[in-house]
């Protein structure tokens, strides 16, 4: 909870945080327009009030200095200037501690916060990366030196989110303060100049942007997901209190994308994704992977028609690539015993759900088989209980971050030995002997539904107490034409799926090595094999002696909103890319 | 040179290499017909022949077994089969050492040469990754296991690629094995199963697939530079002999795409290219950078409208990023301290030069400035040196394998406290005063022509001893709008470029962060700030305080490229993209 503002009692050390700025956030969907135009109209006074404040202190600072009452402090505030020089030792927010009480230190930082105390003291909030927040004081001495009546005033009319340059002494507070991440130490400041100022009235407060986004709602109007509103699940979780600074929706968020991205939930699962960037490369490293790059433009829909992004390339057109898989078997054919690569893939799905992006982050791996198939599935959860492990472990403070924000229950994993993988008819069977009633209705040879799955994974959840499972041997149906079928029972395939928390984040299986078998699939599946991609693609196997090869495509912001419980993957995605929106 | 195919001599336990296969390499592009035609001539008769080969040795075992004379071998070669199982100890090639002679191992490798001497002794070599090879020795015994002469003959005739699974027991040629990597060992094989056929005739033999591509033509016909040949280059070095093996085109091994990468030197540049973006990313992780991912999809061309690739995207259009510019500095503004990416960027332009490409990967990194903007040179600096010292460190032998094909004198770098940094102006002046004639007509505030570039590269290298240094303060109009200007001279920028013998590799500088001065400059570069695209760029600087900021993008291709004084940036690329290619 330490990154969550709250709303501690008034002291002197420890004064309220003013109330957050409403901005475009607490607005319903339903009664958007006239909720706009107060939005709005509440934003024009509040920017004329500053901007009266401003005027003011400015004026003031010049009539006391015109009135022969000089400002000794005059050279410890303003705009900053070349000339500008702070000589106290550069010093972060978080190296701060016991042995820098009583000394100057020199940072630059955002104003997250301040209020006036009377007309001689000024309380700040000052932010660095990732929230580490400490409250700043400036109190007018009676000498007026180094600060003076007229520099608290300037300070205090400073816009919010300005990033200023500070020369303070670290003190300790009177008692611990509890709006800050840094809350045993507090800076007494003796100069401040602003570097880049905030706007009049920001588009979208830094207490609203850590809210829980309100609605995904302008993304797809019938989307069930996002139907269950945040607060409704956080008043379900005992210790929990709700928070009343309004929120606001996904739109609003990505139409104030600076304030989106400094709220300390954004940045938390930020870091989160690209630990699990690091976990998944770092582990396979280990095991003899080598990494490479497969194209993004090509020259043929890889994984069939649909789906699929294409444009005018010069004299021909060209697709944007749905998947690596063709490029990681080339790349086995070409001699490598075992690949991976991270990289942008692309679905020109007009899917508007809280589950499908556009444009996406796979984290693909592709190995060499040597006597079964079994061997990838084991890479594969392997690299993942790798990933789940580490995340717990390094990044448990940023967990904790996203869970003040979106609560959540802890993602469970299953006991080293006792992972749990069936095969996709026996979670049929288990879903049809045990599952809720409407969810009965399945069959071995078909793939399940969204609604399916969640009630399959709720099941497994109570039955061995993990989040996280496999389902291998999927029905030949539902495989695409490059995966194998099991020798032993052509109706099912050496193919699996990864599930956390009842969904799909990964696809994987042995492929067909031998140039006639793969022949036969794609005419089996209806797919000419002399078709343009499909040609060539065959021919890498007809041009070389391939090995046996398996491997498996995770999706990354999948893993990261599952694994947080987050209400949408676009929340997991730096840019989220849906069919409606391309911007920021 | 170990990785080199070389002719020994031949003896007992050094047979000649076959001749390699002509395939299509040898062809020049100016009898293109008539070549194409023998050379598919040839390739269809050695396919006859390698077939009626194969059932001659098959015809063979049969009639002996019929005769009674019966194959007590038989179990020991064959088509892998569900049941085959080789017990040894499974050992990589590159693992074996003196304490496995005598013992039996087991492999999976390639079989990249074959040869028979006289019905009873065959000598092959086997491959793994990374041009790992060995000799194996078929010698059939008296007794007929566990090698029947039918053995032999069955192994001499497998075509040559083909994947196969080995028993074999480690012994100590009678003097080194001068044609293989492994050159202190060699293998006595005692079983020896096909898991995956290579085919009758191989579009492009392994060792034309390792010599220099000797015409990158069909890409464009006028491209100036490759118009000399690798060969004449070699020539010149001394100590190279010049091999004999005839050489493809590019689009020959690019229509190969398995035997163009299990080339040795194309893995070694693979290699050298993963070593660069470890080595990019690790300096920046241990500065306290942190890595975000850009989106590829994005509403409006970020680089200005020429260039950029264009899609339908539902009822809207997408353009394909041109640069990570914008995302950088959002990340900036959103509250990071220190960025970097690494990913594909698009250029829709229609060169056809060994330097281009329209998809190829960027190393991008952006970050606040303290003080003066040379941090960011001085970052962008120590991370290339790091590259490169670490290249020199960790791929010796890559490059030695990359040298071995592509003669090279080693890249120069400065003495630690050395670096080259010289003005625009300040380089411009070097060239007018000690250049060529032909390149001294250069002006202090327009760009540099390649060839002028390339010239000031041969002067600096002389003068100075280096092969990287930078260009700073370039002429305001050779900078993008978002460059700031030197606000003690704005005829040039805070903006540099940095070269590796004589070719830019990275562009950089500071950026504007304060909206009215971006706003003015974008209106002095004829730049609607309220266009599409842009205003949101500037909008991102209205909606809260950001930092002064500077960065750079450096292109991954071409420091790989460069760095191993490559012909083309499409030898370093896993999948070149040109305006005339899409496949593989």
């Amino acid at each position: 909870m330490a990154d969550a503002p709250t709303d501690p009692k008034p002291t002197e050390s420890n004064p309220p945080a003013p109330a957050p700025e409403a901005g475009e956030g607490g607005e319903k969907q339903s009664k958007k327009g006239a909720k706009k135009a107060e939005a709005k109209a509440k934003k024009e006074a509040e920017k004329a009030r500053k901007a009266a404040e401003r005027q003011a202190a400015e004026a003031a600072a010049k009539a006391s200095g015109g009135a022969g009452g000089e400002d000794l402090a005059k050279d410890n505030y303003g705009d900053v200037k070349p000339q500008t020089k702070v000589d106290a030792e550069r010093t972060s927010l978080r190296s701060i501690s016991a042995e820098h009480v009583g000394k100057a230190i020199k940072l630059r930082a955002w104003i997250q916060n301040s209020r006036m105390q009377g007309a001689k003291m000024c309380f700040i909030e000052l932010r660095e990366e990732r929230n580490w927040a400490i409250q700043g004081v400036i109190a007018a001495s009676a000498e007026g030196k180094p600060v003076s009546k007229q520099m608290v005033k300037w300070i205090g009319s400073i816009a919010l989110e300005s990033y200023v340059l500070v020369e303070a002494t670290v003190q300790k507070p009177l008692e611990p303060v509890k709006s800050c991440k840094v809350s045993d130490f507090e800076l007494h400041i003796t100069k401040l100049y602003v570097i880049a100022p905030g706007p009049e009235a920001l588009g979208m407060s830094l207490a609203v942007s850590n809210r829980p986004i309100n609605s995904f709602d302008d993304e797809d109007p019938n989307a069930p997901e996002v139907d269950k509103t945040v607060d409704d699940v956080k008043a379900g979780v005992e210790g929990v209190s709700i928070d009343t600074t309004p929120s606001a929706s996904m739109s609003t968020h990505l139409n104030n994308p600076v304030m989106h991205k400094r709220a300390p939930v954004q940045q938390a699962i930020a870091d989160i994704r690209m630990a699990t960037r690091k976990l998944f490369a770092e582990y396979l490293d280990a095991q003899g992977f080598v990494q490479f790059e497969p194209p993004c433009l090509i020259g043929a829909a890889s994984e069939g028609g649909a789906n699929v992004f294409q444009l005018p390339y010069f004299d021909k057109s060209a697709c944007l690539a749905q998947s690596p898989q063709f490029y990681k078997q080339f790349e086995i054919a070409g001699g490598r015993k075992r690949v991976y690569c991270i990289g942008p893939v692309f679905r020109a799905e007009n899917s508007n759900t809280p589950r499908h992006m556009t444009e996406f982050t796979g984290l693909d791996l592709e190995m060499e088989i040597e006597d079964d198939y079994h061997e990838v599935q084991d890479m594969l959860e392997k690299v993942l209980l790798h990933i789940f492990r580490g995340l717990k472990e390094r990044c448990a403070d940023a967990i904790d971050t996203v869970r003040a924000v979106y609560p959540s229950e802890d993602f469970l994993l299953p006991e080293p030995g006792k992972e749990v993988r069936l095969t996709f008819a026996e979670g049929q069977k288990l879903l049809r002997e045990e599952g809720p009633e409407e969810y009965r209705n399945v069959s071995d040879d078909e793939d399940m539904s969204t609604p399916q799955e969640k009630a399959l994974g709720a099941l497994i959840r109570k039955k061995f107490n993990t989040d996280f499972y496999v389902l291998d041997k999927f029905p030949e149906g539902a495989r695409p034409f490059y995966a194998l079928e099991d020798p032993e029972n052509p109706k099912v395939t050496n193919a699996y799926d990864f599930f956390m928390r009842g969904q799909e984040i990964l696809s994987g299986g042995q492929r067909i090595h031998i140039p006639s078998v793969l022949e036969a699939r794609l005419r089996k599946k209806g797919i000419d094999p002399n078709s343009q991609g499909i040609k060539e693609y065959v021919d890498v196997f007809r041009s070389a002696g391939v090995p046996p090869h398996g491997g498996g495509g995770i999706g990354l912001d999948r893993v990261v909103a599952w694994f947080l419980n987050l209400p949408s993957v676009h929340l997991a995605s730096y840019y989220p890319r849906t069919p409606k929106r391309l911007v920021p």
